[in-house]
């Protein structure tokens, strides 16, 4: 029987603009049904939760403006289940307000924050990982981060690096390290010492809050003046009121490279941040040409490697192009060479300052 | 003032299937404002001879689905100007028809037959080639095709040989020939003896009905059964009876490489067939990167002399795409390189053979 003082937060308030415009700012990434399963990510994170903590203990937050997707797409998950951003203040607020919520209900509460755009394709691992987090930081006084064992030399991770094993699996942390370069990413792999940092974490909701009010006091403060208020129906009020004076952080900086008792559990259940259109690419089932087709309809001819990402049973037809994302959403088309990804950001930046939001 | 006795027969019956999916079925090139003039290809066509014959001489000959389509655009023209083929049957049949209808109005008519999806840029060049060419048949027992002044060795064309002058820029037809390539198009403009074909023509109906009897007897026999009946309210009727019974043959082919009376008036008005994207591309004004757009909106980086036909304002953009077609039709979306472009008649194909009617 699941533990009843376990909870789930699943994070699903991002934009997604990496994957514009096949992801857009009024339907990103998480609630897409991006590998064509028929659930979009963020049912693929509440299914995959269902079995570890009670149904009515999964907390989503994400931005006001995605209430109804969010309502639409796990009803499931009562109103008051829901906590609603009013602005985007990146992960530290959002977990700080998660943390303070659920103490609230339950001062004895532990809990796993995840992200919702994330592809795990070994549940049953993943299970048995969780739910040995759950104990270790039931008994320890720890932040625990999940760290993934790295398949390949991926620069576009945070890394990990592991200290002394406290028991099996798990291990405190060493340092938390930014994106390396491809020389050092390899560096990292033959060492041994490296994980990806995958962004999830388990912890006491006691335990969070504690470290915030050391490590990030004034966004504790913040959230600090609505104890009384949280799990009641003044809550909203007080979050629209108070949550945007936040500063926008990530827990990692806030509170993670800075907290003494960071733990990292070293686990492989078959991990992928889906953070790229080429991790996309690589997560995605191919036809014999290398072609990667998202829903619509392709006739390709001496085309290879490409990914077609159109969100409607559109005919696409292409002659002659390689290693090429072709993703349309209606009014926004895009083709670039998946090499030169990391240059639609910049997309995105030049069609907002020549056509404001409409096309965002 | 205008001769009462000239008239026009406007052909807009194609289905432009190698602008796919830009033209389409419902909506072909000559429907559409191709060069963002603000007036479609036939609009562009029908103004231009207005000053030429008289307004209600004007006749036009499409497919029956297009009539809505001609009605919108042309409202200056009156139903009983607008004939509707109930089938396709290449130029043969429509002129029969058209000759046959126009002569049961004036046995004196005389007349031009031109296409309705071609770029001419020099009208006043264009006015006096029509007026000389109308002088002429109306004197002579003759068929005038116009010759274009080739400007280049087009291998997209079929081109006429020409043989003695019988007056001024008006030669007797020695042959046609059919599109040659490239060695033998170097060929016949170093001779100065071959012009391009422009598929417009003028005659006197009778001289047309003539010819059609001697070279085309099964087709003319077909509206011969029809005397008495043409300009009448059973015309309409009996067409739809009878037409569909005809061949479909090119005028070119059925007539004017038979008959002895051809003549060819060469002319240099700035034509264009706009046949091909390329002739499109050739013909469109350029930006910076050579870049042509259709309506859209382009965000292009390290792109260049593509052409973006997009029915729409979406905004397109690209990384890294030279010399391609990027054309979209909202249900279809089209790349392909611009030297690949003879091989859309084949996606058409195959997208027909896949998905049945659907993206036609």
């Amino acid at each position: 029987m699941v533990n009843q003082h376990r909870y789930c937060v699943i994070m699903c308030g991002g934009i997604g603009s990496r994957f514009w415009p096949y992801s857009r700012t009024d339907r990103p990434k998480q609630f897409i049904d991006f590998l064509g399963t028929g659930r979009s990510l963020l049912q693929m994170s509440y299914d995959r939760i269902t079995s570890i903590v009670p149904p009515q203990n999964i907390v989503v937050v994400t931005n006001a403006m995605y209430a109804p997707l969010v309502k639409e797409q796990l009803p499931e998950v009562c109103d008051h289940n829901i906590l609603l951003e009013p602005a985007r203040r990146n992960t530290a607020p959002c977990i700080a307000w998660a943390a303070h919520h659920i103490a609230a209900l339950d001062p004895e509460a532990s809990m796993i924050v995840t992200p919702s755009d994330h592809l795990i394709t070994r549940e049953r691992e993943f299970e048995a990982s969780i739910l040995k987090g759950f104990d270790f930081v039931e008994n320890n006084d720890a932040l625990l981060t999940l760290g993934i064992k790295p398949s390949r030399p991926e620069t576009g991770y945070g890394y990990i690096q592991i200290g002394r094993e406290v028991e099996p699996g798990i291990l405190k942390v060493k340092t938390f390290t930014e994106k390396p370069n491809r020389e050092l990413a390899e560096v990292f792999i033959e060492t041994g010492e490296f994980f990806w940092n995958s962004g999830i974490f388990l912890w006491k909701a006691s335990a969070i809050k504690q470290a915030l009010a050391e490590h990030a006091a004034d966004i504790n403060n913040i959230f600090e003046q609505g104890n009384g208020i949280f799990g009641t129906d003044a809550e909203t009020e007080f979050i629209n009121a108070n949550f945007p004076s936040c500063m926008g952080i990530s827990i990692d900086f806030a509170v993670m490279e800075k907290a003494a008792n960071v733990y990292v559990e070293c686990v492989d259940f078959g991990w992928n941040d889906l953070g790229t259109w080429s991790a996309l690419y690589d997560n995605s089932p191919r036809n014999k040409d290398g072609n990667v087709t998202q829903k619509c309809r392709v006739l390709a001819y001496n085309s290879h490697n490409n990914i077609f990402a159109v969100n409607s049973d559109k005919l696409v037809v292409v002659e002659g192009l390689q290693d090429y994302i072709i993703a349309d959403a209606g009014d926004v088309l895009l083709i670039c060479p998946k090499a030169e990804e990391q240059r639609i950001k910049l997309m995105v930046n030049d069609a907002k300052e020549k056509f404001g939001d409409t096309y965002l």
